[in-house]
């Protein structure tokens, strides 16, 4: 008999306030009852894709081998494909086709095989056009745990054919960095689309910088740990996934500045 | 020996800011350390009973055989009854005799006998006044999944003698329809207590329709989806649950008309 | 071979906006695909120490024999040690040693023994300096679930070395008692660090209350529950672990009072 990972991790903007996370997971338990479902995160900015594909990008490495789930679906009900990624770790990934995906299925070891899925032996019919996570997305998870093959599902789709979505890098322009806000935390850390590689050529690795952000001009100073500064200072660290953050010591950078995902930082040596 | 559903679905208004969830998670694993607990929805508004009947009876179809865990007390400790309902289905609820648990029941396939939970030897004693998720609904809730008969618990309960609570459909007036806002979602979607086959019969099925609510006067059409109307638009569609719901594509309009659950909606052909 | 209880209960300020809590329970589940997660509570106020000891020594009562993982940890990356404590209960508490589990470690029988988490094959490395949840105490709490032993983790620590925090008692002054919020419920109500006890001395049990709190001075009825008094009505009744709570009936005494954790309350027998 076919045996799947019996996993399935859950990453959605549905949010906790409704009943749309509860719903899903009864939906997967009453198809595999011993399934194990790890809520990744729900609170990806609203129809957010691009929030959505940086934050399963950076878990995906921290996640045992699974289905990873991930619904973040601002065209449902319009035609866009439902599909399935295996990827050559061995961990499949299912969700809309809008580019949420892609990076996830990259970190993983690339696409190696797509699926749309369409047959309606392993979906919830009448399937709503409003509420896919329900009727496809979550049961086509629980059927993959449990050990079905892609292939059941639907025809195969060329993987050059599945959307792609522009997630910017930072970029050099003469003597500093071009850099954005990927996702804020619960601490209103700010963490952005920069690795310590290309800081260090515009900036010594341990001395101040200036950032430009939100119409403020700040010096900051780099550190290896928030508590490098003093309580309340800016300061640029390396975060637990590699990418450079903007933070205050015991406080909320996010807040202090008024930024959010997407924010422009400029940030180069300080001048003084 | 006796077998039961050995899961939980759990439901309440204690949000997820306390220890209040986490705490009957516990107290249900000291009991059943095999138990599978299931969160539908722990965000139902403060002390609206309604709200949780509304949503829990939505939710019900989509769980699987369980015993139904549900919490929106705002009289407890004041001698209100605390009773499990078994159900035709096979599945059992669980909680406060308030009214919260009957729509679930009938959509349960209507009650088949209730009792009283006052078997101390399957509750957490000295029970407390205000906390009697964790010292009744919790405990024996985790003995029924385990195979306990709801008649050792307490005794049988009148079904006829269950507090009922009022929950209003719609109803029509003239040309126009009187609705109202059973819940809003994350997405600020207002979920209405409509069916199609009602506004049908005063509004042609793909007609533009005129909505007052909330002081507003709003022309709106009807849709298959979501994107049927431009980004930013006004749209009634049938939800995933098959009520209709007044949204607006990519925006939220509970923000934008101020409304909420209990709001009313009349609703028409629109005139011109 | 070793067998441990194979639960492992979690509280942490991570808050659920992120993936922290979600990335944890996937990297416990990568090292012990069998193991229970119990989510006690995520939302300790952010960097609150006092906050996490007095939800987690409550809460430790009501939860089933496990690893008690517990993280709020203002000083990542700056050398506060990360230990495991072996209660006499059985249970174990894992954390970093910053006062946050000496409560919670009192209430389970005491400190059998303490063991710094410094052996790296139970670990994940490189350590962030940021994420020591991820990389350091949700790894050591799996293995620990799983039956490793806590003088595998590392070099024995002295109980009497380890940092204490300092949560106030109430305390009498002539004929009135000095109270504090312990922490604030979903619902408004207000506990106290203070026991019926002590109350007792300077007020009669059933008596009316004079309480001096945010500036205001109100008069409040002692109740066994919340609908002693009418609605609307400040009330003082024993809340569900043993405190004294001050509450509204169907309402919200911390909104009305703009009352919070830590906020004091001078109360004595009403004078009229």
């Amino acid at each position: 008999m076919a045996s799947g990972p019996n996993i399935v991790t859950f990453l959605s903007d549905y949010g906790l306030e409704d009943e749309f996370v509860g719903v899903c997971h009864g939906v997967m338990l009453r198809i595999a009852p011993q399934l194990t479902i790890v809520d990744v995160h729900h609170n990806i900015l609203r129809q957010d894709i691009r929030h959505g594909a940086v934050v399963l990008e950076q878990a995906v490495g921290f996640l045992p081998e699974a289905v990873h789930l991930a619904v973040v679906d601002p065209s449902v009900g319009s035609g866009r494909r439902a599909i399935v990624i295996s990827t050559s770790s061995g961990a499949m990934l299912v969700g809309p086709d809008n580019g949420l995906l892609l990076p996830a299925a990259e970190r993983l070891g690339g696409i190696q095989a797509a699926n749309e899925l369409t047959n309606e032996d392993y979906l919830l019919t009448p399937i709503s056009n409003t509420f896919q996570g329900r009727d496809v997305f979550a049961p086509a998870s629980a059927h993959l745990a449990m050990g079905a093959q892609p292939s059941e599902f639907g025809p195969s789709v060329e993987p050059s054919s599945l959307v792609v979505l522009e997630i910017a890098d930072a970029w050099i322009h003469e003597d500093h960095v071009h850099a954005e806000v990927l996702q804020v935390d619960r601490f209103g850390n700010l963490q952005l689309n920069l690795h310590r590689d290309l800081l260090d050529k515009v900036a010594l690795s341990e001395g101040a910088l200036e950032v430009r952000m939100e119409g403020r001009r700040l010096n900051v100073v780099q550190g290896t740990t928030f508590s490098t500064v003093a309580s309340g200072e800016f300061v640029v660290v390396e975060d637990s996934y590699g990418y450079l953050s903007l933070a205050i010591n015991n406080g909320d950078a996010a807040a202090t500045l008024r930024a959010r995902a997407g924010s422009t930082a400029i940030i180069g040596p300080a001048t003084r």
